[in-house]
């Protein structure tokens, strides 16, 4: 933590967001307490302009949004409950750290999240990178590998809205409304992963790479196979950006018992999940209605 | 943690240091365990290339192993011991990532932490932002607000390596020697930090910045002045370097009781720490010898 951080407590400080810890920044590291006894989750992604976001249709603001937003995404698929963020920042010259801060400042308060440290310094392009801890109750965490045959795969939402609202943004920088919000600011889904933790979810992910890649990540982890009855289209997008387009940070979670699945979503005053198919004993089954599930989405953001 | 850690963890086994955690890697967030009811130390730096360090001058192993050392710096300078880390890299198309990795996974082997997860992506400037966490003893945290008028000022060790070997880099981009490799390896005074922790240490900073800023850092935080007797000098460097250059990662303390000081850290069979000089009411004073003392170092990296 270095002196640049004046700055920046100075900016969360007038956002009015920033609850501090027993320490915070401006001492060597801040001190935080830890759950008694527990397990902490620690978290990290980095976005890099050119990469991940570009300046021309999403504001600095929301950059720091998305950037905090993701990665307490990584909790909620554990079924933890965000703590803190630490959020190191490569700015160029001229670049709005303000609006970047105030962005992150708000997500954090969204997902109910301190941001309690961090660095900054100059650079030729924008990079956040963000480090995220949380806490897990007994049950928890639920990992990628425990999926069983039988089990009943779950979707918290609909898909591909950010990848319909990436597609008008490309198009029209300027564009507004739900689907280019839902690509500029997307919401962690920590109340929906503490009801799948709460119901028995016996495997989750946050769907961030696409439900192609990241269902394949589940059933490998797992050793199942997978077949799926529907895919949840989001209003306004297409079946291939639902399944390949990434980025909505929904969650995916395989369960043994529905009914209690939908009744932990209902006590906690949640949308219920929409299930959307199966985890089968052979491996190297994909199938969308008895079809091969397409790989559209298969590491389509890397490389 | 996304898809490309499977690379990183790769390299990370081969190198034979990675003791995993409860879940690790390839996961939506690390497991670890924490301090029973205990609090957690949190800090977090980044490196840049063309503004912290020089490809040309230090290799990518060099940069791993210094962006390590410089988090669990912190740690040391609280009177922490590091636990984890988490390690996300920007790097360029060709950039030397199993050179880098090697550097990390071996400074974080040096100094008992473990790699527990970060993230990776491409981009035009290599980027290594770190978080590392650690625990602190019910004594600890050491802040650096706690000096009070009377208390002896000690320093870890000499000054003025790192600048000195930085001189000599930069006029021999191919300079080896002690100077040197304090400027491309330095180590974190972790069990120094432990030391003066168990001896009453009231303040402690470690000397990043150089001794005239770390020194004013902690003279303001505990509303005191500083008089100093004399300020040790790494052989090979100047006075200047001593006072004004930075990232020695000594560590810098303050103490009421310098018997006890050098008890624990013989106890701990460490080299004596060198008394300094010594904290005054006045919080105005600054002075070396009964001169003002130099700011050269004042901020002289940032801007």
């Amino acid at each position: 933590v270095s002196g640049e951080w004046a700055a920046i407590e100075q900016i969360a400080s007038l956002a009015g967001k920033l609850d501090p810890p027993e320490v915070g920044m401006g001492d060597d590291a801040a001190v935080v307490a830890v759950p008694a006894g527990g397990r902490l989750l620690l978290t990290a992604d980095l976005v890099v302009e050119g990469v991940h976001f570009d300046l021309s249709y999403c504001s600095p603001s929301d950059v720091g949004w998305k950037a905090l937003a993701v990665n307490v995404s990584d909790v909620a698929a554990m079924g933890g409950e965000p703590l803190h963020a630490l959020v190191s920042v490569v700015v160029p010259a001229g670049g709005d750290l303000a609006g970047l801060y105030e962005g992150l400042v708000a997500s954090a308060g969204e997902h109910g999240c301190r941001v309690v440290g961090g660095d900054l310094s100059s650079g030729s392009e924008l990079v956040v990178s963000v480090v995220v801890t949380g806490r897990v109750a007994g049950a928890g965490p639920v990992l990628r590998s425990g999926a069983r045959p039988g089990d009943t795969v779950f979707l918290t939402g609909p898909l591909g809205a950010s990848a319909a609202g990436l597609a008008l943004l490309l198009a029209d920088p300027g564009a507004s409304g739900p689907l280019a919000e839902a690509h500029r600011r997307p919401h962690a889904r920590v109340a929906e992963g503490l009801a799948a933790l709460s119901a028995g979810a016996t495997a989750m992910i946050d769907v961030s790479d696409g439900l192609a890649t990241d269902l394949g990540h589940v059933a490998r982890a797992s050793g199942v196979g997978v077949s799926l009855d529907e895919v949840p289209v989001a209003a306004g997008a297409t079946l291939e950006q639902a399944v390949g387009g990434g980025e909505d940070y929904e969650l995916l979670f395989t369960a043994p018992d529905p009914s209690a699945v939908i009744g932990a979503f209902e006590d906690a005053g949640l949308r219920p999940p929409v299930a959307i198919g199966s985890c089968v004993a052979d491996a190297s089954v994909r199938l969308l209605r008895g079809e091969p599930l397409g790989q559209e989405g298969f590491e389509h953001r890397i490389g």
